[in-house]
């Protein structure tokens, strides 16, 4: 069980090499995490995108191309298309996102014929590791589905556990989130989360224990739990996976987390897909990114052994 | 201008020292930041309740009582409402919860004879001090209002500018957050956002600048507001207060940051009422509590001068 990135690290490395295709791959900060994967040993690459401009950029970050496949195509919607194929065509097991509008990227991923539609919704899992946190907590939905509906956050759920089993975390516990750990039929985010720790008890959500609605602190602090009398509760204080009530509580702590603690790490997937799909911001740094490659690694080699 | 809850202490020894008044003052987490506050030379008290229980923990926390007044009231309600009358009444000048359920406190603040009601509606502001801003955040509402309208927003926007100025922040940036820094007609929260802000621009909300929606780092990291363009926006890497969609992000946040950012400070206000009100919870550590009181205090000079 990985408990850190750098666990997690540890775990890519004992698994097959894995091969990640690059949409319009002709950007720097996204090349260079490229380099640092490959150098530490958890990818090739197939760089798809105008062929001069990665040899310029290449070049000026000392990156030996000759190690790389590279597909020459100048037109970004073309670029995505060739790449995203060579994972539906599983040539590639995963799927980054280079210079070119979210939007053209995002519609690579969905298309009819060469896409990674599964059918499923789209969504988003944010993983932390965070100073005085002994262990990884994956989180949903801070970035891609604005008010999810709840078969969405069924959905969230079952991504999520996904990824924590894909990181060696077994029957991980999920805490849907709101203000307060009780049940208020005003505060719709309470009676959500009810339902989803239902779903659970009914064996619909499976593999995982499921207990909403918890506040933040008691979802992840024992001391927390013991201070407010839930101790008791199945997820006090042992949450893995933490479910976001809309986009905007989840993105507010995910800024929050991600800027304001010292020594935090994190990385990011699209979920929802046939394969891993890697979409980080360009702010992201060179850390996040390569995060987010070792966590696609270790999903894509979860998916090939399901 | 107080930059740190250290700063505010200096500011609070240049007022006129206040008095508190205590419900239900038999609690030794609350008498120990009693005497604190008192020690540090910022407030006098009257203890309002059970007199042999009162010295009883404080003999146990070497206490000396003979520096308060103690108004011995078995019974919590009516603890509470000989307490509140004294700050009605002008006897004390802020008024703080001891050990009684929080709705019977919240009863004896909204009691129309001998309560602080003003017609407004009741909020909360947290309060932070966090290492690497280089000022105090205020933040509303993360504990009372659960889904704020919009006139609920921008009361809570009036009553953070209050506690900002009262900690010397002059026109302080106010930022309605949101996952997002744009406005989209399908996420009412950054609609919202962009209605106070023009509120802000219409001249109905006052003495500050309000600009939103923004998201958390746009917000307060100047370098993020670079890296996405948005620099040039007038809260971008500048804002002083935060307000959230709903309580649900405003609490997860908030309990992130108390919990997960080593070294942070933090203090909170009830708010909406005739005098500042202090209402924090048995888990808060005894500095959120004597910082809470400090907020008080030079809240209540501050109204006091108006």
């Amino acid at each position: 069980m990985s408990r850190s990135f750098k666990e997690l690290l540890e775990q890519v490395r004992t698994c097959e090499k894995k091969t990640l295709s690059v949409a319009c791959a002709q950007d720097q900060p996204v090349l260079e995490a490229v380099k640092e994967a490959h150098e530490l040993g958890i990818i090739d690459a197939t760089l798809v995108g105008d062929e001069d401009k990665i040899r310029e950029i290449a070049a000026s970050i000392h990156m030996d191309l000759s190690e790389y496949a590279i597909i020459d195509v100048k037109d970004t919607v073309e670029a995505s298309l060739t790449a995203v194929k060579l994972v539906h065509d599983g040539k590639a097991d995963m799927y980054m996102k280079g210079i070119l509008p979210t939007k053209d990227f995002l519609k690579s991923v969905l298309n009819k014929e060469v896409g990674l539609r599964t059918g499923k919704p789209l969504s988003h899992v944010a993983v932390f590791e965070i100073p005085g946190i002994d262990r990884l907590l994956f989180m949903s939905d801070v970035a891609f589905i604005p008010y999810p509906t709840l078969d969405d956050k069924k959905a969230m759920i079952n991504y999520c556990v996904e990824t924590a089993e894909a990181c060696g975390v077994k029957n991980p516990h999920v805490a849907p989130l709101a203000a307060v750990e009780v049940v208020n039929p005003k505060m719709p985010a309470t009676v959500e989360a009810d339902e989803l720790r239902k779903a659970n008890e009914a064996g619909e959500l499976k593999n995982c224990v499921v207990d909403g609605p918890l506040s933040l602190d008691i979802a992840l602090y024992p001391a927390a739990a013991k201070e407010k009398g839930a101790e008791g509760r199945p997820c006090a204080g042992r949450s893995d996976i933490l479910i976001f009530p809309d986009i905007h509580a989840g993105n507010l702590v995910y800024k929050a987390i991600g800027h304001m603690v010292p020594g935090v790490q994190q990385g990011c997937m699209l979920t929802g897909t046939s394969a891993p799909v890697i979409l980080t911001s360009r702010s992201d740094t060179k850390d996040v990114k390569v995060n987010s490659i070792c966590l696609a690694a270790v999903l894509s080699e979860h998916k090939h052994k399901a």
